[in-house]
C-alpha cells in the first residue's frame, strides 16, 4: 500500500483537519469582527462546528469582502505579529490585501517546496521564475520554496524575451516556473529565431495561472522538450502552489493539511458529492494573520477522491477551463469583467458604455482587447480628443487591471 | 566610554577580521582559477597575508571582471550550494551575475536588518520599498532584512505614483526605502495635489542607490516631515547595506565585520591614508559563493577612523558625491557612459557616434539624455527611417542599462 495512505493515517489527518479548522474559526470569530458577524448572523459560534462537514453552516466569503474590509479589517493578528504584506487588484477601487506572519510565511514556504518537490526539484536545480507584474507575489513564494529545497532560484525579474531567454541558456535553467502565455511566446521565439530547445538545460516548466488542456500540454512538451506541470493557486490570498502535479499527471494533489476543498453548486451554493465539478470553495487551516473561511474562488474543479498511484496523501482535483464567476484568465492574472466595465465607465466618465471584451495577442502578450461601440456619448467630443481619452483609458485600465488593455472603436452594432 | 570600542575589543576586531580576510582569500585562491592565476602573477600564495595592510600587495579587480567570468566563473562553491542567482547589467554585453549559498543570505539579511535597526526600524514599523527594476535585487534584501527584524513589509513592486501613495497612506507605512529621485518625484506629486504630509504616518525614508548632500536632506525632510537616512551598497556583488548612518548622521557606518573597506588613489592605485577622499575598494571577509578581492567600487569616500557618538564599532566613511569612473547615477542605478557609448554604435550601426549624455528629468522620472549630432552616416538614410532607428535605440539602450533612454538629435557642433 503506498505510503501514508493507510486507514489509521487518514483518520488521523482527517483528525488534523478538524483540529485545524476548529483553531482557524475560534481565531477568526474571536479577532475578525468580520468573521464574528458572520456566525452571529447564523446564530452560530464556532462550537456548532463539531466536524469537517458542519462547514456547510457557514456562509460564503467572497473576493469582494477583501476589497471591503481594506486595508486590514480581516486581519486576526495585531500588526505587529505581520511581517509581510502582499498587494493584489481587488474587485472594487481598493486592492485586496494579504498579510502574513513569520509563522505563515514559513507554512507557505515549505508548501511551495512540497509542490516543487513533487515535480522533482532538488537542490541540484537551476529554477528561473518568470511571472508578469500582476503575480510578483508569486514570484516571492516560489523564489522562497525553492531556496528552501536548496536549488538554485533565479529570482523573479521584468527581462525582455531575448535576455530571459539568453539567462534560460546561459545559467542552464533546469526548471522554470512560468505562465502559458509566456511558455507560448518563448517557444515561438525559439522557432522564429531557429534556436533548438537542445540548447537548453531545460527539464520541466511549472505553468502557473490557469488550467492547461492535455493537448496544449503535449504541444508544448513537443516543441520544447521538456515535461510540464501545472500548480493552482490564487493571487489574492495566501499564495501559489495550493495543488499540484505528481508524476502520475492525473489531477493536481491539493495540500489540504493546510487548505480544505470544498465543491459547490454556484447557482445554489450547495455542496456537490465528491466528483462532481462545481466551484471550488477553500478554507485555509493554518493560517494565522489572514484566515479565509469558505472563500468562493470562482474556479471550476472536480475532486478525485480514489487514492492516487503516486502515493500521495493529499487529495486530487481536475482542474477544468470553465469558470464560475465573470473573469477572464489573461496571462495567468484574473480581471473582472464587471469590474473593468466599471472602470471603463469612469474612465470615459460616460454612464453605460457599450463593449465586448476578449483576450487577445498584442506583440506576442495576453492582453485584454476591448471593442468599444461609438455611440453619441463618445461622438460629443472631437476625434482629436476621443483619441486622447482612448489613450488615457487604455493607460488607466492597464494600470488597474495589471494586465495590456488596448481598446478598439467600432461602428454602432446593428 | 561607548560600548564596543574599548581596546581590546577593537584587537579581537581586528584579529576577527584578519581570519576572516586570511581564509576568503584560501578559500579563493583553492577554488576560483581567476584568483589563483592573479596570486600567481604576483608570485604570492593566501600565507604572503599575514596582516590586514598585506592585502595591499594584492591586485585589484574591477567590474569588467565579472563580466569576463560570465556566467558563473567567479563562483567559489560548486552551483548545488548557491541558492539565489541574482542579475545586475554587466559592463559588456554580458550581464554581472552575484550568487548567495543559504549561509550568505543569511549574513545578508542580518546586515541588512542591522542597518535598518540602526535607522530605529523594529517590529513596531510598517516597511515600504520602492525601488526602480534595476534595483530590485535590493529590494529582495531589504524584505528579507525588514522580515527578520519583525517589521510589516510591503514588498516592492512596480506599482503607478498615485497607487504607492495611495499604500503610503492606507498602508500606515512608517518607514520609506526608496532612491532621491523617487522621493523628489513623490514629493512633488503630493504637492501638486495638495496633499498634506501629515495624512501620512511617514516617520523615516532610507535613501539609496547615490549620496544625497546635507541640503537636499534638509529640504526633503522639511517637505515631507520624515528623517531621511542614507545606505551604501553595490548592486553588482552581494548588495545594500553594506554602509549606514546611525542616529548622529556623521558619515555612515561600514559593516566592516564583513566588509573590509580601503581608500585608493584612482589614478596610481596608492592606499590613502586615512582621513583622505580616494576611490573605495571592498574586499568581502564572509561571502562564500562570490568573494570579492579588493574591488573597485568607482565610488569616492574618506574613512573616518575617530570613534562615532553612537558607540557602533563600526567604521565610518563620507560617501562623497563626485565618482572616480565614468558612471553616472540615474535613480540610484550606475550607468557607464563607455559602455552606453558601445550600445549605441550597436544600435546605430555607425562607427563613431558624437554625442553628450546627461541625467534629465523625463515625466517626473530620471532619464538618461543622450544629445546626438546629425552627422553624415546618419542622413544616409531617409528620415522616417530615423525617427524609427531612434526609436528603437531607445528601446534598446533603455532594456541594456535599465534606466529609461531618450535621444535628441541635434544639428553638427560649430
Amino acid at each position: 500500500m503506498p505510503n501514508g495512505t493507510n486507514p489509521m493515517d487518514t483518520a488521523d489527518k482527517e483528525q488534523l483537519k478538524l483540529e485545524r479548522l476548529q483553531s482557524t474559526l475560534n481565531r477568526a470569530y474571536k479577532n475578525v469582527p468580520f468573521h464574528r458577524k458572520r456566525f452571529e448572523s447564523h446564530n452560530l459560534t464556532p462550537q456548532a462546528i463539531g466536524a469537517l462537514e458542519d462547514i456547510e453552516k457557514l456562509p460564503f466569503m467572497k473576493r469582494a469582502d477583501l476589497g471591503l474590509h481594506y486595508p486590514y479589517g480581516l486581519f486576526a493578528v495585531p500588526l505587529r505579529d505581520i511581517v509581510r504584506i502582499h498587494t493584489a487588484p481587488g474587485t472594487g477601487d481598493r486592492p485586496s490585501i494579504s498579510g502574513y506572519t513569520q509563522a505563515d510565511l514559513l507554512i507557505w514556504k515549505k508548501l511551495v517546496a512540497r509542490s516543487l518537490n513533487a515535480c522533482g526539484v532538488t537542490d541540484m536545480d537551476i529554477l528561473q521564475i518568470h511571472l508578469p507584474a500582476g503575480l510578483a507575489n508569486w514570484g516571492r513564494d516560489y523564489k522562497d520554496g525553492g531556496e528552501l529545497l536548496g536549488a538554485s532560484v533565479i529570482p523573479n525579474s521584468m527581462l525582455s524575451l531575448s535576455k530571459t531567454l539568453m539567462v534560460l541558456r546561459d545559467y542552464k535553467t533546469t526548471t522554470l516556473v512560468t505562465t502559458l502565455a509566456f511558455a507560448e511566446q518563448l517557444t515561438d521565439h525559439m522557432f522564429e529565431r531557429e534556436r533548438h530547445p537542445n540548447e537548453l538545460n531545460l527539464k520541466r516548466i511549472i505553468l502557473v495561472g490557469e488550467p492547461v488542456t492535455k493537448d496544449i500540454v503535449k504541444d508544448l512538451e513537443a516543441r520544447l522538450h521538456a515535461d510540464i506541470w501545472q500548480h493552482y493557486g490564487l493571487s489574492e490570498i495566501p499564495g501559489p502552489a495550493i495543488a499540484h502535479e505528481c508524476g502520475d499527471h492525473c489531477g493536481l494533489h491539493i495540500c489540504d493539511d493546510h487548505i480544505l476543498p470544498e465543491i459547490i453548486d454556484p447557482a445554489t451554493g450547495q455542496t456537490l458529492p465528491a466528483g462532481t465539478a462545481g466551484e471550488l470553495v477553500l478554507t485555509t487551516l493554518s493560517a494565522r494573520a489572514l484566515p479565509l473561511v469558505r472563500f468562493r474562488t470562482g474556479d471550476m474543479a472536480r475532486l478525485i477522491t480514489e487514492p492516487c498511484g503516486c502515493g500521495s496523501p493529499f487529495i486530487r482535483m481536475e482542474w477544468l477551463t470553465e469558470r464560475a464567476d465573470d473573469y477572464m484568465i489573461i496571462s495567468g492574472i484574473k480581471v473582472s469583467q464587471e469590474q473593468t466595465a466599471v472602470y471603463l465607465k469612469q474612465a470615459l466618465g460616460i454612464s453605460d458604455p457599450d463593449c465586448d471584451m476578449e483576450r487577445i495577442r498584442l506583440n506576442g502578450t495576453e492582453a485584454l482587447g476591448i471593442s468599444l461601440v461609438l455611440d453619441d456619448a463618445l461622438f460629443s467630443d472631437e476625434i482629436k480628443n476621443l483619441e486622447q481619452l482612448m489613450f488615457t483609458t487604455e493607460r488607466s485600465l492597464t494600470e488597474n487591471l495589471g494586465v495590456p488593455v488596448t481598446i478598439r472603436l467600432m461602428q454602432k452594432r446593428n
